[in-house]
């Protein structure tokens, strides 16, 4: 029987590379206001993690003259899975290559989206090993809780820029398994976002339509706070650090996710997010939303602002 | 000693008439979404409490041809201060006339403010008195906790337009006794706002500059929740609900509190809010916020809609 | 290639069946306090849901001389599914029955597990489907949020008591294929306790040494709110209304949930809980407690409540 | 006229010596874990203030050969008040004597309860002045918010053992113009505890039954967060940390506050807590709690541990 991915089978998205023209504000930034953990430095990269990540990094910040993305790293569930996702999609035309195992993990396949953005997929994952006061008290936990700064709990989406939305789509969810969960489509079909999980979350990634002409863009990158309450907190501890914040804290229509969107040192837009349903139903369709729908706004009415449609990194000229 | 009105004289702001030209569907709201009790009915009016308020009622509804403020009552804390007050009022030119006892409350001394907002100051009030599954588990609360809808816990505090809010704000701290404890001021010293308390908390009452040419009108009247998570299950029940969220939930620079404002089916702005300081410090000065530092906006950058500034009842040409 | 279950082809925990005897009770119980809807009755039962629950029914409650658990039943995640996992577990000596479509899903296996507990797996479900005003503003909803009671959000899991954990154990993990998540093991092997995932949760069933001799027995079944905070509100409502709260608001040491543990008119223990860490690692191996690690207690040290480890319905002589 | 101490008086509770036979594992377990800060040192004493407090110290820490209370101290609401007050404490045969001013505060008297704790008056204080990153971003905040560890907002109130809890009581409300807001008065009218506040809180102190025959001692002292959620993490954080947690998180029905008692590194118990009601009326009555009522245990249910009421300090032989 021939493999077809399916749903699953890319197990989580595992870590995501940003670049930063100020490695330094940026790295410190991270540790000292939002609270990531850092797990190492190789070359121009610097690795860190949130308590709650089993992983020894979920976010790879890398010295570059630009911001954006460097790749998009996703874990798949076997070795099995890995040979035969990356089989799969060589079969159906995807270019790639695979590369030695790095910081954090064994050999990954590093291919592209539809858009450009490099992606990865890979299996083997080194641990994070507690060590002295971080390690927990709770055996069901990776790593002591003893919060500084925001100290979301872990990292939990990714937003991509595209031109494509409906190839970036359909490619995620054919070559990937992924399942789409929302989508936001215009009259006559052109698609304008779509959010896609791999696991029971309402989303794992996320693409929208970059209103520029340019190509594999960043949107954002988004960790995990338990609930709506640590989402407050985390604003009142970016204002007062004099952080810009887009927008936010408020709930999303879609995914009804909390979220709170701030620019970090390097330029790069995160997010700060709780919340959200869970999807138990086997059969999920994916909830589609009309460009009036979207004009209501948020859940609660804010206007969506005008630089989330238009800010992305590397920025562009408009 | 002659007496001189003090912080404290007056206890606490009691209740508040709002005139809607929708009474029935004013209170269906109040009742249904927001989750307030009704006390009873005379005449035009309906009178509601929430189930953290200890007196009878805290808010009048009366069936009027447009929307407003019927008038603001505040309860002092002696029948010896109520007299002195009114004396007090009386030397200093402030004209008023003494009303008989009324639905929930005894005689009332009846005034207006500088911009020609009804005012009551009063000492007798009738007590909630809980009755079968209204009655509390806990001899220290007014009524058994049993939610339906928003359920606020108490009235929290009033805010009127204004257009001489220096004189609003002095009337109140020279004639009541209020505490001052933020302000706008911008260059050249001309007051948009001043923020003043009866009790330890940031504030009681507000006056905010009226930008249309109109007098004696109501800007919100506000209801307290426990906490800023029970705002945001606020939001998502007038989200539902269909009502009118104007913005919010977001948090204020001034009085640190976290609001939510929307419009009742008469008309009138009100706010579920929550949190704040407690001023403890009894030599505490009031903060003064320039142009320049209002324009940030508020607490996490969300800028003030400008209907706040222009929407007020009963609504006026603009 | 013969089928084999893996994880995932069990959905989810479809809905449990709770016999009562005092159905009139327990259903006021249940709307009026817990908040939950009733979405029909059919004969002696009365089948009623969270606003959050997309299915028809989660919850079934049925008139009886006796308290305790009728039946548990999983969705699995596509007919091929039902079909192939019924023919493995009769394959593997599992004695059953199928049987036909009753109120809110399709045909179903009726079997036991290894300590007699009534199970079921189906496919075929019945949604709720919103009319008048529960339809819900936002489309990715099943319900209008509009909350009276406690108003969980959803089912979460059942603990059933059981003579033989190891056995349960092995049984949901080889014929269900759920992931063993958590366990507590004695001295020389001997199973307390363990806690098993259809999903990405923490679990959504557990099973828990039965200190009596008998067989069968129903320990709780859980609702899930958003947040602790939520927990916390429903604690109030149950001491308000005179609801024996056994033990909570507290956290578990074991998946980190916030529980809040009574007892519903019929004697049945239930759960409102919130929180718990969610499961990403494909690789997660069952985290093992001792019983010396158990004696410490929950989370933040509070001592199980002995009623904890001894009563479960229906009661027994002890 | 002749002076009578009247409610408000007694601006706020001020400070707390605390004293500790391990100051260096004190001082670290309050900056480290509780996250307080530190204004500075004189003697055998640190200083420390949370956050949120406008003075330069609420808790004093005093290495000691035992653990327990060093003294208590009240601001009251200006100069007159000071010199009056101390002069009816005079006149009505308390005996006290004025101190120079020390870290933190002006001239005090220095007098003792009926019970012997060491008490204070006082009125001029110094502020914290905000330094380089401590500098606020909102100007009605003393210290930007920046949390570490608990990070609680501000002092609360503080809980005395004593002998005779009516002559306490008395001694608060008679000299001091404090409002009794609850009490435990068993049959016969034996007190067995009275909780009395400055302000609007639902108490600034307590004073509770020794059932040593010790006189002077302490039973803890706390701190407040804005939510219960915060308490939550607070709880979280200790675990994690190692420290004894006696009892909670749970709620009070005496004063509906939300509370989580440990002991620090010195052996005395500290509370973070968090809610409680609001006194408004001017007319506030006691509310009085039988033996009988008290025998629930707390708001849901959990019974006082049996240290709560055995465990002071410093400690005695039982």
């Amino acid at each position: 029987m021939t493999y077809q991915p399916s749903f699953q089978d890319v197990a989580h998205l595992g870590h995501v590379e940003v670049f930063t023209p100020k490695l330094d504000e940026s790295v410190q930034f991270f540790r000292e206001i939002v609270g990531l953990h850092e797990s190492g430095r190789v070359g121009n990269s610097v690795y860190l993690r949130a308590w709650g990540d089993y992983a020894l990094h979920t976010l790879q910040l890398t010295a570059s003259p630009t911001s954006g993305v460097g790749h998009v790293a996703f874990r798949v569930k076997s070795p099995p899975v890995l040979t035969s996702m990356v089989g799969y999609m060589k079969a159906n035309g995807v270019q790639g290559e695979w590369r030695d195992a790095e910081f954090g993990h064994g050999r990954a396949f590093r291919f592209a989206s539809p858009d450009g953005h490099p992606l990865e997929i890979y299996y083997e994952t080194e641990r994070f090993i507690p060590q002295g006061n971080q390690v927990p008290g709770f055996k069901n936990l990776p790593q002591r809780y003893s919060p500084h700064g925001i100290a979301p709990r872990r990292l939990d989406h990714v937003n991509l820029l595209a031109q494509d939305i409906k190839s970036c789509r359909e490619f995620f969810r054919d070559m990937l398994g992924l399942r789409v969960t929302e989508q936001i489509v215009f009259e006559g079909g052109q698609e304008m976002g779509a959010w896609l999980a791999a696991t029971f979350k309402s989303y794992d990634i996320a693409f929208t339509k970059d209103h520029s002409k340019a190509h594999g863009r960043f949107h954002h990158l988004t960790y995990a706070m338990d609930s709506r309450e640590d989402v407050l907190h985390a604003a009142d501890i970016l204002a007062e650090n004099g952080t810009f914040i887009e927008t936010g804290p408020h709930k999303h229509t879609i995914g009804q996710t909390f979220f709170l969107y701030f620019y970090e040192p390097g330029g790069n837009r995160f997010e700060i997010g709780a919340g959200g349903y869970l999807i138990f139903d086997p059969d999920w369709r994916p909830i589609v939303w009309s460009k009036e729908e979207r004009m209501k706004g948020q859940a609660w009415g804010l206007q969506t602002v005008r630089t989330f449609h238009t800010y992305g990194t590397p920025p562009v000229e408009e």
